[in-house]
């Protein structure tokens, strides 16, 4: 894996990185970095999670999933980290990433479309809430397991638990004597996909999570003191610097279908670690090609408020396009997909370079478990680090815990201070 | 349909609009109005497209699709206007939404993956350029016939093309006498949806397209000199004036997993029509309540730059939570997943309101034809307006022509001006 800047850095990027304030970002990260080693070494909250490529043990998760490790389908009943982490691990490496679904919402046709859809005997349920006390999750795991016994299936057969040691969902396990495997210790769920959180169906759908991890301890060997030795710190770095100068949005464009969810876990990563105290860029979920035909005229010639994250693998699998009988498609003669998709990768980080907006490429290697999990962690250390920079709680979530309890007083009907505010919110309607 | 902007008024929010500015948001709505109203009259260029409820002919569609009627999916070939609109109709409507895929990316792993897992003997092809000419569409076509081809189907008595008269697609139409629909005069794709652009694939799984222009019809005869009058026209001058005091992002948030791509259409309509000069709104698609658990915290405690547009059926399936065994569950007693969406919806909405954060909610009377036609109706009408209070040209996309010749550029190996700026695209790269 390898970062290129160039096109964040000189004159001529708005917002832009000078060259030479590199030198002055790179003692900034050296301290940084000196905390983050520090919080590692304590294993303090938070920090831990960069730890997690050196502390999970596959072969724990490997046994805990070998009593449904023959089922075709996944079902993942988690929201947030408890599902995204997860989903992107499949859905960049499984042969087959639609065998692994998700519930992550609460959308009661949805729901009950998806049950339906699947093969409950022969579908595994990956049950992931870190406190076991998650709404939407508890709700749709009470609704799964309704169905699974209206169907004749017995459930206990095809559950794999991860939560921690209490809570109802622990009390569950207890009860119906399920595998059960821990969340880490002081490890947020959204950087936990290196962990039981983000890997149990990767396990069930037969990845690589070996070579994930591997690729993991690879970035996370190369953290030091400077930026220019590591691509998860130089990329931090450089957010870190382009949002002082103004890049409020980071649009993240990986040009690779299976990277798709990355881009939604990256988007939770970003958003809820950074997003804190009025400061924090707000991540725009994008997809290369197909997004130059919807958002590149916004990111070429809208506001000067934005980067632009490019990801691509290195290599592609060919699929040749065909000779055609017309004269206008030569231009195709001889090309394959895999150098289409690039040359329009190329051509989108140079229109933007030309039109002096900021873009960042991520190339990895490979697009295989190593390339993955070297990508994961890296941004996980790009996210830390912009954490120390900001100068920030990187590690909560307080903001979101106000609407979750209103949540459950209006569901409850109880009354407190928040279903009040609720019932009590402004409102001017136009028919 | 109905708007409710309480949430974006008043002392608290920042952004926020002053109800007293509301009439003077009203007079400049009214001259827009008569732009817009001018333009439909005269069916100029951009603004023919909100004559497209009157204007589009179901029965040429049907009687195009009927040769495909019996397949059991559809495929579009098509890329950004030219696939969003039509997903975004199946996805809200289809009984079984699956049976519509999409090849919108050239990502080779991509499209052998998807051809693979289709029956093509049983799939139509519905393949869109309003050119002709798209790259990604010609060069993915190529290859989808070629795929027919080596499975010994006749792909020609399963494709229905839609373009324009010219170009190398219409060539082809003729050539093998294949049924092709017109592309609507004068309509940008992605103010295409209310077309035959966006309702092949609903007309041949059976969606009721006469019902959704029946909705897009009644929002139109809504539109009048005053935003009091429509919810359309409400939307567009709202965002207009909290774009004005800083709200640089529109986070999109539809409550309805079968909204998911409306936010993806909406996405392109707002970036692409708006984003433009130096200005324009971000939008930043999300869902709830998933990203709740994701995106929440940002947009309550970020940065003052955003607004959040949250959107809802008013009704919703029943799914009863099952009772539970756990005293800590017991709040969920008696209520089903769509109240507990529900309530994450108001709590959601509350919540931004206490931290002094702008929401707009847009809740339909119910997710039918009728509904979905209204709002896509609505929200492009409320994009045209914010074109003429903004004064910029809504109907073109200028800044993604140059990427466009430098990727044909590319592939072809031709050396332009656009592909020696890309050769010497500024490089900086960290290992």
């Amino acid at each position: 894996m390898h970062l290129d800047i160039g096109a964040a850095l000189g004159d001529d990027a708005e917002p832009g990185v000078d060259e030479g304030d590199l030198d002055d970002l790179d003692e900034q990260v050296a301290q940084a970095h000196e905390t983050i080693a520090a919080g590692r070494e304590n294993d303090d909250f938070g920090y831990a999670a960069l730890n997690l490529p050196e502390e999970t043990d596959t072969s724990v998760i490997r046994e805990a999933v070998e009593p449904v490790a023959d089922a075709e389908y996944v079902l993942t009943v988690g929201i947030g980290g408890s599902a995204l982490g997860a989903k992107t691990v499949t859905a960049a490496l499984a042969d087959d990433p639609h065998r692994h679904v998700i519930l992550d919402n609460v959308d009661p046709e949805h729901v009950e479309r998806t049950l339906s859809d699947l093969p409950l005997d022969d579908t595994a349920i990956n049950v992931v809430s870190k406190s076991g006390t998650t709404a939407e999750t508890l709700a749709n795991f009470l609704v799964v397991r309704a169905a699974y016994e209206d169907a004749g299936v017995d459930w206990t057969e095809l559950t794999v638990v991860t939560t921690g040691e209490s809570g109802p969902l622990a009390e569950l396990v207890a009860e119906h004597d399920l595998p059960r495997l821990p969340v880490p210790d002081g490890v947020p769920g959204r950087f936990a996909a290196l962990s039981s959180v983000g890997l149990v169906p990767a396990a069930i759908l037969d990845v690589d999570i070996e070579g994930l991890l591997a690729g993991a301890s690879a970035a996370a060997d190369g953290l030091g003191p400077s930026l220019y030795d590591s691509p998860g710190y130089a990329y931090g770095a450089v957010c870190y610097a382009l949002e002082e100068e103004g890049a409020a949005v980071n649009a993240v464009m990986p040009y690779a279908e299976r990277l798709e969810y990355f881009a939604e876990w990256f988007a939770q990563l970003w958003a809820e670690s950074l997003g804190k105290e009025g400061r924090g860029q707000t991540p725009a979920r994008a997809l290369g090609a197909t997004d130059q035909h919807s958002q590149l005229q916004l990111y070429r010639a809208g506001p000067n408020d934005k980067m632009v994250t490019v990801v691509r693998p290195g290599e592609r699998a060919e699929v040749p396009i065909p000779e055609s009988e017309h004269d206008s498609l030569s231009y195709f003669a001889g090309a394959d997909l895999g150098q289409l998709l690039d040359a329009e990768y190329d051509a989108t980080v140079a229109s933007l370079a030309e039109a002096g907006r900021p873009a960042v490429e991520i190339e990895l290697d490979e697009l295989d478990a190593e390339g993955l999990g070297e990508l994961l962690y890296a941004m996980e250390a790009a996210t830390v680090l912009v954490g120390e920079l900001a100068d920030i709680e990187t590690f909560t979530q307080p903001a979101v815990e106000w609407g979750k309890r209103a949540a459950r007083g209006l569901l409850s009907g109880e009354e407190t201070e928040e279903t009040k505010t609720v019932a009590q919110r402004p409102s001017y309607r136009i028919d």
